[in-house]
């Protein structure tokens, strides 16, 4: 073997029920690929030998549901009652970033994810063609769309930056490097009508492109279509086409027993937000019952705007503690099981399961190393609860994806960190506070 | 002024009502006290001065309900039904627990929770007076109690460690350096009876100490009580003195309306552990009711063994964001109230409010610099909610109790951090796992 990377003495979380935790391990990378994963050593020469007992392995996380360019917004109008937080504040705002300012950031929101293990967002907002570039640089892996919304009556499709977005995605961007792909977006059905969700299911199919859409966030948009339409929003998607390719709907807060039959039995990924879900006061996603019915159940952080981070750490701790406190149930969501909603699951709601979400040979190198030899991480009876439980976004000392080292020690290696806190407190900050 | 170390160009959330943010300010140290404090800078000399335009200094943390020692069954049985937990796994691996091996646990979770700004720790468990050592050594402070226990029917104070305990404590350590207390300490009502109360109520009027114990933790235990005394915890303690020095309850997640009446009332802090209460399947404290009737309720994590760390960040974001999750109203626990929990009102649940808890002139230099030169800190639109949902206990640079630093930018000052991890893997560990 020719290796590129070999990590040996190390401990690897692979998330392959065939063989989930490894000790004393070598992992090998060639390329985009890890080649080797076993007890014994590969032959051949590495060009480069990481001895690391103290690490952990494991793949790196999916973050499926994110706004990345309101970051600049975090922090802007926490603790307000959700109409005038929207009204008074985050649409004024939000109406005065430039297309500079989203950017920026997009850019200081990739820099903080992949420090904290991220290696793929679902990422919907404004300019994603440019957010496209901004990841292919960064080496990260994206699912990008600006979501169709169109709250007048009428809707043409020729004046609709989404829809633009959308076909600049698709033709120039879709599969870029194995780390980008265009979804479809629609913002949720409180924000659009059928004409639009026929656009978007067509468009979808005749590419073969995933769905991304808000499905059920709050009791007020769930019941106000309930009203409007006689059906609960996810009943209508389903009706519209919007589940007849893959789709991720984020937050499911809401949705009804009969919803979850229909994401079941569609393969619809319900993404779960639980810091942002109790920050804006919308509720408890029902998580532990999505999971028992069949549904894939992944995690994201939502937009910084929000919970005002864009790391998965805490929200992974959260999903595995918060259904327990409401149930009155301990077992529920045990560490190992919380994991994979950060992990395959997230693969599987991008599309990405046959080669990322896993530790595994032949699949690509998409993984995090998360340094043990911290006072919080000893001792370390059980490495998924470790993780879940005790690690944070500070602990991982190496990010990598498709082979490539994003991070490493505290340094990004693809990103100008200087640059891009400067640009958000100088071009970005301007816009709202300006 | 002659003074030790002045910090120059720093932002400061004092918790002072009197002026909760200074910008660009100078904070001036001599001794233990605080002497400066102003956007004005002092005359005189200055030892050190730190110019840190990227610090935000605010008081330090308490947590005000631990079981330090607990740390060595970190991750030890997670997700398991509460019975199951205790009987199978917990109890018989605490059985298993040395002095030596509760001490290794002492000294790394004390080394964790200063390297995550706490200055103060509420801790409950056995061996408290070694505990006491190793306090004054890290430079932290401390209430501390070694719980009265009787699980039979007759109680003989002279063959119980934890009343000599107690009486070690009053006798060579209560005040010790400004920094240790003597709490007295009933475990719960559960697990002992009206003559063990009556004399835990009697030692602390006599010697003038605070009480701490845990309260209505569980519904099972909080309606067990009911059914066996015809009257709720709270009602019991307080009808047998518990409440007539300065009491801290922890968890008070089941108190019914009355409950509250008689903490408030009787000046009880209760001290809120979200996470723990949520991941052992307890149930949510109703800690806007708490906050709204007047009770002073602090913050706490709980022991490693419930919630996996000894930091209080992750409780802090959570107590935030939870009672607007759960009660449906975004509005609940501001960010600025919320780290009141953390400081002010931990310091009036160790009694310490005259000196500490706050910054300001006079007031003991109890204090942390979190360092807002991170992605995830840019921008900051409100420095209380950035700390509150942004900051992460890595961003702690320095932690300092009483003008001594006990931890600056990664490194440990009064403890030897290697040696502690040694001692924890190789004394503490082998108690459990052996």
């Amino acid at each position: 073997m020719n290796l590129d990377l070999l990590f040996r003495g190390i401990t690897v979380l692979t998330m392959d029920d065939a063989r989930p935790l490894l000790r004393d391990a070598y992992l090998g990378i060639e390329g985009r690929k890890i080649v080797w994963l076993d007890t014994k050593a590969p032959e051949g020469t590495a060009a480069r030998t990481l001895d690391a007992p103290h690490f952990v392995l494991m793949p790196g996380l999916f973050n499926t549901h994110t706004h990345l360019g309101m970051s600049v917004l975090r922090g802007y109008a926490d603790d307000y009652e959700l109409d005038t937080w929207l009204r008074q504040y985050i649409w004024p705002a939000e109406a005065k970033l430039t297309p500079e300012a989203i950017l920026a950031a997009d850019a200081l929101s990739l820099a903080e994810g992949i420090a904290s293990g991220t290696v793929s967002f679902t990422d919907m907002y404004f300019h994603e063609p440019k957010m496209a570039e901004l990841c292919l640089q960064a080496g990260c892996m994206a699912n990008l769309c600006n979501a169709f919304m169109c709250l007048t009556d009428e809707y043409d499709p020729n004046t609709d930056r989404a829809f633009q977005e959308l076909q600049v995605l698709t033709r120039d961007y879709h599969n870029a490097d194995g780390r980008i792909k265009a979804d479809v977006g629609v913002h949720g059905e409180y924000t659009s009508f059928p004409a639009v969700w026929e656009l978007a299911a067509g468009f979808a199919k005749e590419h073969g492109l995933n769905v991304h859409l808000h499905l059920s966030e709050t009791k007020r948009e769930h019941d106000a279509c309930v009203a409007k339409y006689g059906m609960t929003p996810a009943a209508l998607f389903e009706k519209y086409g919007l589940f007849d390719t893959r789709t991720t709907a984020a937050h499911c807060v809401h949705v009804t027993d009969e919803d979850v039959e229909i994401l079941a039995a569609r393969g619809v990924t319900a993404v779960h937000d639980p810091g942002s879900n109790l920050k804006l006061a919308s509720g408890v996603q029902r998580t532990e019952y999505l999971i028992k019915k069949g549904v894939n159940v992944s995690l994201a952080t939502d937009s910084a705007c929000a919970i005002n981070t864009n790391e998965l750490f805490y929200d992974l701790k959260l999903a595995a503690i918060l259904h327990k406190g409401i149930q009155l149930d301990p077992a529920l969501l045990p560490a190992a099981e919380t994991l994979k909603l950060a992990t395959r699951n997230g693969a599987y709601a991008q599309s990405r399961e046959k080669e990322s979400g896993m530790l595994r040979v032949g699949m690509d190198a998409d993984l995090i190393a998360i340094d043990f030899d911290k006072p919080h991480l000893i001792p370390c009876h059980d490495v998924a609860s470790s993780v879940v439980y005790s690690a944070r976004p500070s602990d991982v000392a190496l990010t990598m994806c498709k082979g490539k080292i994003l991070y490493e020690n505290g340094e990004w290696k693809t990103l100008d960190i200087e640059r891009i806190k400067y640009d958000m407190l100088h071009v970005a900050l301007p816009c709202v506070t300006g």
